[in-house]
């Protein structure tokens, strides 16, 4: 899995069968610290995550793996809002002290 | 999911049978904003999108979960027509105003 | 899918059992114009292409998705021979004046 | 499968049921000599890891083949812990002598 | 499939149950001339290569594909020890000829 930020919404209004009804997020993979990294993605949510928010992303056939995704035409999806991250034994995030939500 | 622009069209008569009677599009990976991103790719198209339209492609496993694609032998597949892609509060892409369609 | 061309062939007497008849092609990623892209890969044929043909790979779970690779150890498969590629309105690819062709 | 450097930690107290209970590890790829290689990867344990170990990872629809990861959305699992590395007759790993470990 | 060099083993005694019995060997992408090409990987070996041998490698979940790997978390497996590789007419590797065999 790799971090994200949540940073936006696709809307289509023409879209495959099995993705109609699903909110499709567009996420910017970051590095732990935060630092984007690579171009944004397009993701499923799998936990009611939103605009601001870290998360964490699976990809490929796992991201099938959920029950919003199974069986779907889906790459990617949010699996997890993330509280902290830790490394080398200090907070290098933590959710309630991030500037990005609210 | 990735962003691409469909640029153009694949011919080929001498392809695998499941293959047989597939449109190839060839479809150029962009940046939300439009700034192509890498070599572009052939895809198989499953919400009737053509030429200059910009689209969402799923890839790898997830790209045979579509009506148009079950149990072939393809890796991208476009499943979306983007309409509106909103970054940060901003609309960054509005098919309405893309010059790229009309 | 991705356009390669096939530069070459690869033998070898001691494989996995799966593989035993395959015919192992060396192909070389390259750009609808026809500039190589990367290292070349060693694909397996399902359309009776040969060398200097310029081809589409399917790659991953996708490649064993073809009578010739079902259930083989096999993540790049040729799909199609390519007979033109348009873009922006423009014929980019013609196979009968491709001078790699005869 | 590619080595990493477990680094530290990830909490999320959101996120989807069929992750609850599993330990989330900050894992850092690392070239077999310990040189990090690429941005840090979040990975489910299945060998009871720690942090500072060097470890094996699997990653894609293989990193579900474990019991601890069957069925789950999760594309990157930790399957070994590396005790030794021996490169061209040399040994360039050796878990006895890790400074990183104690 | 990719070209490696077989470049070394890796050992461990904590790893994933369905991984006991197997041989992890470090594998060394390269060209098809021999030149190597990004970091080392770990494979499970299908076909009784040894070390310095040129090798085929299978990625992503085809590497399962073998008796050697079925089901297992492998991702990356051994399928083809290469005898020739000739490339535009030219032989460019020759088992027999080359240097890090014996």
């Amino acid at each position: 899995m790799i971090f994200a930020r949540v940073v936006g919404t696709v809307v289509s209004t023409n879209k495959e069968p099995k993705l109609v009804g699903k909110k499709l997020l567009l996420v910017q993979p970051v590095e732990p610290a935060g630092t984007a990294k690579g171009a944004p993605l397009v993701a499923v949510d799998a936990v009611g995550s939103g605009e601001g928010e870290f998360v964490l992303l699976v990809q490929g056939s796992s991201a099938r793996q959920t029950t919003a995704t199974e069986g779907n035409p889906v790459d990617c999806t949010i699996v997890a809002i993330v509280d902290t991250v830790e490394q080398g034994g200090k907070t290098v995030f933590e959710k309630s002290k991030d500037p990005a939500q609210r």
